[in-house]
Parts: structure tokens; C-alpha cells; sequence
């Protein structure tokens, strides 16, 4: 890595790091030169634009958020194991990574209504996120281990919402039973998935 | 209700469509003024401050859900039928009621790391709201139609991640098919409810 490379990390990773607690709307050049004691002419040079700041912030956490939870969860034996390791590496991601926690949560809520390349930048890596998660859920119904007919879309909404709940239970409410409430629903979801029938309600 | 009220409501009705498209940060008494086409001054007679107002719009949407989704579903009989129009009614809550979404779900990513009045406003409402979750689930459980040991405080945090991830899927990544998973995720939590043996994973 050469230097230029290692300053735009530095950079990011602060932005990063302000964007989870403040949203991506709150991060200004000014308060990321402050915290980096770059100048703000310098960090325009680098990124030219607030949007473009946001865009470039959300395509580096999705880089770092595929070094640190989907690579070594696909390292992972195929079927459930593999589902095991994706939850526990999301769920450590949301809960220690970022101060502000997981980015990709807060970042959706904020951009669902404002067109732009960060929200399409987010969109498309939240697609690729939820293809991930029903694709390593497949793996469990090609391997035997979960039923055939079970739904791996549903399956990847379903788990995104219990990340979700998780977040706000722990975040917002400062519930410390958030994680082991996630716990059990991420089991809960395993129970269904394995079961050979599964009475409609 | 006398003329105040009425301006009072009108005013708070215009800015919790707008919190929930750009978030409570990005509600100003500038933006407010102009669409409501009342003056600046006017409004900081009424607010006091930006902290004020948004606590004021999240206490008024409040207000809001409550007759809109707490108290008609508090009419139906106890039990499923119970779970199932609280449920209906928060989908149509988020469906429908703001032009940008849930504002709660917005509020409570955006809020998360910002102490304060407002922060101090959502925490409240949420947990009475979680508690209103498990209170009717609680009344399926003393009408037999749920098992004896599930755990409302689970079912509600897992009904919450049904209504969040609803909004992900169908706000952030406009997926039409949102709504059906959403209601096959809690069809699936009432089988698991009402499931007289559950094996743990």
C-alpha cells in the first residue's frame, strides 16, 4: 500500500467511524478534517464532493464488511455451519465494529428517501448481501440439512431482521438481553428451516 | 379544539412527513416555514428550539400510532386474533401513514448515539410500545393458543425485526414481494408460538 492509499484508509475509516454515530447526512468535511487534522482543502482534493465523501465511505465498509464477516464465514463447512459463522460474524459486526454500530442499518434508513450515488451505492451492496445470505443458506437445503422447499429470500429477510432488532433493542434501549433475545431467534429460524413440515397458519 | 390546536396539529403533521423522508436531524424550522407557508418567528414562538420540536413531532406521532394502531387493536378479541390486528395495523402503519416510512425506525437509527430530549421521548415510546407487543401476545398465552413458556419479551423484539426489515426491503430496496415475507415471518412466528414442543438447535 502505497501513501496515498494508506491516508485515503485513515480517512475513511474515521468517516466511518463519524458516519455510524452521526449518519452519513452528518458528516461534513469540516468535522472530518477536525478529526483527522487534514486540511478541508486536502480532503476536497480527495473526495471533491459530500456525496461522493458518502459514496466512498459506504463502498469501504462494504469492503471491509466483506474481509471481516463473508469471506471467513464462507470458509466455513457448507450448510449450517456455514449459516452459524455468517450470523455470529454479522452480528459481532454489528455490535463491535463500528462506535455508532452497524452503518448499513443506520445509512438505510437515512438514504431510503434521497436519490443519489450513495443510495444507489448502498442498494446494490444490501442486494448483494441479501443474495449472500440466501446463497449460504441453500448450501443447508443442498446438503440435506434444512428442507427443500424452504425459501432462501426468506430466509435472508428474516435474518436481516432479527440484525435489525437486534440493533435497536441494544442501541436505543441499552437492552443488554438484545443479543441473547437474537440468539434465540436466529435459532428459532434454524428449528424452521430444519423442520420436514411446517404447518401453515 | 380551539384555533392553537389546530395550527398546533397542522404544523406537527407536516413535520413528521418531513422527518420521516429526511430524518429528524434534517427537519429545520426554515424547511418547516416553508411549507407551511408560516413564518419563522411564529414557529420559534411555538418550539422554542430544534431539540424541542423534535421531541414535539415524535410525541404527536405517538399520539397518532396510538389511535391508529394500539387502541383498535386493543378492541379485538384477546388472543391470536389480538396478535394478528396489532400486527396488521403496524404493517399499514409503515406502509402507508408517512410519506417516508416509519418514523420511529428512522428516529431510532438516527437517535441511537445523540442523548437528549428526543432521545429521551423514542426510548420511552418504544419500550411501552415493546411492553404493548407483549402484553397482547401475553393474552394468547392465557387463552391457551400459545405455549405456556413462550416468552412475549422474544416475541416482541422478533416481531419488531419482521416490521424493520419490512421497511429495509420494500423502502430501501423497493422489493414488492417485502410485504408477502413480512407476513409469512409472522405466520411463522405464531406456528412457533403455538407449538405445544419446540426443540432447541
Amino acid at each position: 500500500m502505497n501513501k496515498g492509499d494508506h491516508t485515503r484508509q485513515v480517512i475513511l475509516d474515521e468517516a466511518a467511524r463519524i458516519a455510524s454515530q452521526v449518519g452519513l447526512g452528518g458528516l461534513t468535511i469540516g468535522t472530518l478534517a477536525a478529526r483527522t487534522q487534514l486540511s478541508k482543502s486536502g480532503l476536497f482534493a480527495h473526495f471533491r464532493s459530500k456525496e461522493s465523501l458518502q459514496e466512498q465511505v459506504l463502498a469501504y465498509t462494504t469492503s471491509r464488511f466483506i474481509d471481516l464477516v463473508v469471506r471467513p464465514a464462507l470458509q466455513a463447512p457448507r450448510g449450517e455451519p456455514r449459516v452459524r459463522e455468517l450470523f455470529e460474524r454479522w452480528l459481532a459486526w454489528c455490535r463491535d465494529d463500528l462506535p455508532g454500530g452497524c452503518l448499513f442499518f443506520q445509512a438505510a434508513m437515512e438514504l431510503d428517501d434521497q436519490p443519489g450515488p450513495a443510495r444507489d451505492r448502498l442498494v446494490h451492496d444490501q442486494r448483494d448481501w441479501l443474495d449472500t445470505i440466501a446463497r449460504v443458506f441453500r448450501t443447508g437445503i443442498d446438503e440435506g440439512a434444512f428442507r427443500p422447499d424452504a425459501d432462501p429470500a426468506q430466509f435472508a429477510q428474516d435474518l436481516d431482521g432479527v440484525l435489525l432488532a437486534y440493533t435497536l433493542t441494544s442501541r436505543l434501549l441499552r437492552d443488554a438481553v438484545a443479543e441473547d433475545r437474537a440468539r434465540r431467534a436466529f435459532g428459532a429460524l434454524l428449528v424452521a428451516a430444519r423442520q420436514p413440515t411446517l404447518v401453515t397458519p
